[in-house]
């Protein structure tokens, strides 16, 4: 071994024989890890089991009654006579798609072509899909491409799914707010802050955006903000990430086209998830990326997407065959619609959704300056305002005194914001429990504002 | 919307009614894309579909004879057995498990831990665990948890797995080569280059290893080198990054034991693949940090794992649950033994690997100068050194000529080196292919040393 040297800093301790190394120091790793953003997710996901017995607004879940263990041997079984008997695989080359590594776009591109045209009305390329551990994997992907310097940034309405903040935090990639209306994303304040963002020296490369019942506003766009969202990202220059988990749950109501259908200059990349509509564990999600690519070499695709599986063959180098087989039999069995797969879920959540917007009538009956909440037009959320700080100490307070849990609405914004709103998540209650869970919040804020 | 000025650059074409946005720029993308390592996956993935008829010496794929459709449905039902008699979950709580969004850490963990003890030596504490969507997952999260800023480095001995320089490159991790001798990374140059990192300047954090029958070289490191890197790293106030996706395929050979299984500073990092003992469609892998992290919020658990959690929650949120069960369900059967669930395929790889050696002592019949190759004692493995350079273009002709196919050691590098090498992978081949392969290989070899 060479010799120590006395300008080696550990060199002391070495040559008196001590071997103990110093511990790692929460500041000498990556800045995500200090980051507010990233412990929102963690006490996202803890908070219902520290308590169980409150009625919980919090869960950000799918409602899972309808789940069946026995429907995922059949679903793997659909999808392993697809291989056989649609596609003509051999049965050695069935066995060779489920154990083997897969390619990186994954089995379920065709099953995907036909999932958008019947659902969405999207006309995808297969070449321009890439199948993805889960939407998150998605948002990772896209964050790492478009993250080329320190002067690239992203924009996002304020709030935003705390997902997608945390996907920026890794990738290194800053985030830069866009106001909010009731409609959604404001679009003349998006152009705004893209020549703000380019005057001081940056490159705002995209929007995300979710524009139906939106996670945690629970807001939809209208059709005509969706045309001029369109216009101005063409005119400007920019990508539009569009993020869509929830436009299935429409409650009745007529549904609106989605970005990418409206998309005539290749401007929206769409990322699709299968948590909401088959099931979360199985961490399926997709990109659709046609925009071309100039300059790469000869050999690579020349779309989007072939950047974004070149990232991913070092990310995760495919997403499982197992739970795309999963996905997949459960795309067949359905003809290609998670609509029709979704039908029993769809009025769950419609009913909870009137559940919660007439337990809030006649919880608070009088609303106004101090007690006020939004009418999402379906999905999962709706946002409530209060006349207190509803931080994590009063989340805390709420669960402790009242037995309720809910989300304090300041995690979802990168910067300040949110101080005095609350998310209620309605997908898995009941709604003898949305009653009791309202009835519950009405004491808290009784009691809140008497202490006041 | 905004009133169009003067200084945006875009201005003209707008006002021009002008929509059509530039195309990206692969040179607008983040630089891992333009990187000659992440294209080394991408045509290693490749090229044996190019050439069907081709013997391959390229796929480091598994030995998938023993592979059966049915299996994968007996793996989850023996999972769900686990959770409903061995857990006590009641159905509704197996449901969840098994479709909900899951515990960031896994549902494998305590598996891990009997499996650990089995087959490695590792006493691992299941707090320590984090299961990942592959083993290359778990090199992200290490990655991007250890890259602060600028300063920080990391170490490999050249060459290395190209997945961990893909990985690197991804998470913008500079990589410093480390030499290599016969029995793997020199522990002396170790020490060496992390001096000079940091009379450079920067922070050098781990160096990344494969102890045993590594990709690609196939060398194995002597219990005493195991010791003195150890001693080097704690000395040094490095961590090593041990991976260990080969170990159980041994030829017969004593095994030596884990470089974690010695660990006594907790200065290993340990990532486990179950791509080579079970499947790789599966991506499932591991990790066990169980690093103390000073600095730590309260609430927050003590360890690397709990923070490469965090990271977690926001690359994936979990791994799949179907994969997780699929995996846990065959460590089950074997009674936590991947040595036992992987005998047949040991022994398919142990013969492969005396047809390899038997094989080149037959072609080439008078090694030396012209033609030399290593001789590894287990794995899937051999590096084969020639007398002319091995770029992409003889491999194509390797292809097209001669029918056989491996790959350039120089993809292992990140820097120069490997260019008159190529690596021989001989685990999905039979002892007559072989054979045939090297017959081919042989006759390329003349034809190139008559040209020159």
């Amino acid at each position: 071994m060479t010799t120590t040297t006395l300008n080696d800093p550990r060199a002391h301790e070495q040559a008196a024989g001590c071997r103990i190394p110093d511990p790692l120091r929460l500041d000498e790793l990556h800045g995500s890890l200090s980051d507010p953003v990233l412990g929102s997710m963690t006490l996202l996901n803890e908070i219902a089991g520290r308590y169980p017995d409150a009625v919980s607004f919090a869960a950000g879940r799918p409602y899972e009654q309808f789940y069946d263990p026995g429907q995922l041997h059949a679903h793997l079984e659909r999808f392993t006579r697809y291989l056989e008997d649609d596609l003509g695989r051999t049965p050695a080359q069935v066995r060779t798609a489920l154990f083997q590594y897969g390619h990186t776009k994954g089995l379920l591109t065709e099953l995907l072509v036909q999932n958008l045209a019947v659902d969405e009305g999207i006309t995808a390329d297969p070449d321009a899909i890439v199948v993805t551990t889960g939407c998150q994997e998605a948002m990772i992907l896209l964050l790492r491409a478009l993250r080329t310097d320190d002067r690239d940034v992203i924009l996002a309405p304020a709030p935003t799914y705390v997902g997608f903040l945390g996907a920026a935090r890794l990738m290194d990639m800053p985030v830069r707010p866009v106001r909010e209306g009731t409609g959604g994303i404001d679009v003349d304040d998006l152009v705004d802050q893209v020549r703000a963002a380019r005057a001081a020296g940056l490159r705002p490369r995209a929007c995300y955006v979710v524009p139906d019942f939106a996670n945690p506003s629970g807001l939809s766009m209208s059709l005509d903000d969706r045309e001029r969202l369109l216009e101005a990202a063409a005119a400007e220059g920019i990508l539009v990430i569009e993020d869509n988990p929830y436009s299935l749950f429409n409650a009745g109501a007529q549904r609106l086209p989605t970005l990418k259908s409206l998309d005539r200059h290749r401007s929206v990349v769409y990322v699709g998830s299968f948590a909401k509509t088959a099931f979360p564990g199985a961490r399926v999600g997709y990109v659709v990326a046609d925009q071309p690519v100039d300059g790469v070499p000869a050999g690579e695709g020349p779309l989007l997407a072939d950047q974004l599986a070149k990232l991913k063959s070092m990310l995760t180098l495919n997403t499982s065959t197992i739970s795309q087989a999963v996905i997949g039999g459960k795309l067949l069995e359905n003809a290609g619609s998670m609509a029709a797969a979704t039908r029993r879920e769809s009025e769950v959540y419609a009913r909870n959704l009137r559940a919660v917007l007439d337990g809030l009538r006649r919880h608070f009956p009088q609303p106004g300056a101090q007690v006020s909440w939004n009418i999402p037009g379906g999905g999962m959320f709706a946002v409530l305002s209060l006349p207190f700080e509803t931080d994590d100490a009063t989340l805390a307070y709420s669960a402790d005194r009242f037995g309720v849990l809910w989300t304090p609405m300041r995690h979802f914004y990168a910067g300040a914001g949110g101080t005095h709103q609350i998310r209620l998540s309605f997908s898995v209650l009941t709604p003898e429990q949305i009653d009791l869970g309202l009835s519950r919040l009405a004491a808290l804020v009784h009691d809140r504002t008497t202490k006041r």
